[in-house]
């Protein structure tokens, strides 16, 4: 079904109101979690509200908590969240990357002991419609194996990366996992294999079952040993940047909450990079465009159909799953 | 074979003297190579010689071309490698990332019209043992496809982070694609399968063929859509930041000449980082090493074995394919 934009922003809003939210910021909250539905993100939106409420409910995420500078060096802050909203804390990190930025050419903020983002992209779009590259990334519960484990060690590590460009940014929105956990189970529901290796079975082979996956939380890094690798660095970098929590102690308590994240941003026109960047990323684009595809194959650059989405969508209506707006409903 | 690592320094030295260079900078570029196939990483080491000579011969290499500033923004600077050796480029310009981390925090320098940097992990090494965590990546010409071409579009640019740690620095170093072009060639010769998918075949589908994919030139991007995405963001990263050419562009000439990369420092001590990196860092490795594992295999973090590895090949030779050596030695 689909919901009307300011409905659903509104909606989300009330809710909010009622539990423990200040009025500005359970604004804020609710346009991030309208943003990614209304964007195409559904699964890391309105899909997971419920989720975020249950977390409020057990004290794992504070709504009155809100994020604070901790040390500062020029270029590079470091903050903590205070276990409060995740998406607050980043948004408001990410905006302190880009004033960073903005006075220096780079920003770079790192945030301890938050929650989770929601939609990771969003904070790469914030910096992009700010003139901005952006760069952010965060690490999660143990949800994938290291390269020849067969119990989930590392995270996956959602990183973005952001440019802007006037005639659309390309924003690339990606976890260290080649499917996510939301995804193998819509394939599990739907009796379906995924298209493409997923995990691992009980006996390290790669497996497209979704249940062998999800049952062993033996998900895949993407490129296998290569994704494993990565996943493992940006723990370490937002572990030690941000002198927070690594996966393994976020896994520790069994909740993915007190998370560590680092965002990054590069004012292009401080750093005379507006001066050729609309130039040469149409040049690269343009080139991408004219590649020769297999049969029905068409290609795409991150990001591309993001503003068409959402165009759609504003003036459709949010689509929202029926289930889920329901048990939102009922929280008003 | 092996042979002793002065004697391998030294000869490549006195190539490079009879090849143009200067006196230091020959010391300089020749313990580069070297140290790519002491720390076991032939292929872009020793391996690639022969090939660098050539390129110097072509005049896609410069030996007596240095890098110098282009513009400076404080922590921000971008260079250009006036198409000098790709080795001395980078050095020098990890070298300066690093200086002026020391100064402010953190350093980033964008680097235009370089050329191939050979090992890119000795950049990361660089970095970590000046106390810095580091990170660097660079285009190359078109080797993998986009995700639904059948034609190479992206490169495969190279990734390096580094994290410096005192019981042993953690080096990521990879490719964007499965496999390189090199470990391809030696499964063709042993007349073997890749033991995971390596590209596409021309139908599209994903083959283990290391022939399929050598005549095709469609190496597998890591994580399919996912390295993809990412490998068109790490080129458009690097030439909007230096002002440099792009891997389409880097393609029209057919030669791999005149890139661009990318090097960012941030000093641990600096930002506070040093005070607790050592302690998590080897948190998390000790979590790591505690995996429970399939069968047979053994967890082991980006770098492990480069130390243990360097320190063998420096006892008991540099192993160097003896067609290569015998080569090498004929330019003396």
């Amino acid at each position: 079904m689909r919901v009307d934009y300011h409905e659903v922003i509104q909606t989300i809003e009330k809710i909010l109101l009622k539990n423990g939210f200040t009025e500005d910021r359970a604004v804020l909250c609710a346009s991030l979690f309208t943003q990614a539905s209304l964007d195409g993100v559904a699964s890391h939106g309105l899909d997971r509200f419920p989720v975020f409420l249950e977390m409020i409910r057990k004290k794992l995420v504070l709504p009155n908590q809100e994020a604070n500078l901790v040390e500062s060096y020029g270029v590079f802050e470091r903050w903590s969240g205070n276990l409060g909203p995740g998406p607050l804390n980043a948004h408001q990190c990410m905006d302190r990357a880009i004033r960073i930025s903005k006075e220096f050419g780079v920003g770079i903020v790192a945030l301890q002991n938050t929650n989770h983002w929601m939609r990771a992209g969003n904070y790469g779009w914030q910096a992009a419609e700010s003139g901005c590259i952006g760069i952010c990334f965060t690490n999660t519960k143990p949800n994938m194996p290291a390269w020849g484990g067969r119990e989930p060690k590392l995270g996956n590590n959602p990183l973005v990366i952001a440019i802007p460009r006037s005639s659309g940014h390309i924003v690339l929105d990606m976890a260290m996992s080649q499917f996510s956990y939301g995804k193998l189970k819509t394939y599990l529901r739907e009796g379906k294999e995924m298209p493409f290796d997923a995990g691992f079975d009980p006996d390290g082979n790669l497996t497209k079952s979704p249940e062998s996956v999800i049952a062993n939380e033996l998900a895949l890094p993407i490129g296998l040993w290569k994704g494993a690798g990565l996943s493992l660095l940006l723990d370490m970098l937002a572990t030690i940047m941000s002198g927070g929590k690594a996966t393994f102690q976020v896994g520790e308590s069994g909740e993915e909450s007190g998370l560590s994240q680092v965002f990054i941003c590069l004012d292009a026109e401080k750093l005379g990079i507006s001066e050729w960047s609309d130039i040469k990323l149409d040049q690269i684009v343009g080139d991408l465009k004219r590649s020769l595809t297999f049969a029905d194959k068409e290609i795409r650059y991150p990001g591309e159909n993001n503003m068409k989405t959402r165009e759609e969508n504003m003036l459709n209506g949010v689509p929202v799953d029926e289930q889920i707006w329901k048990s939102i409903i009922q929280e008003l």
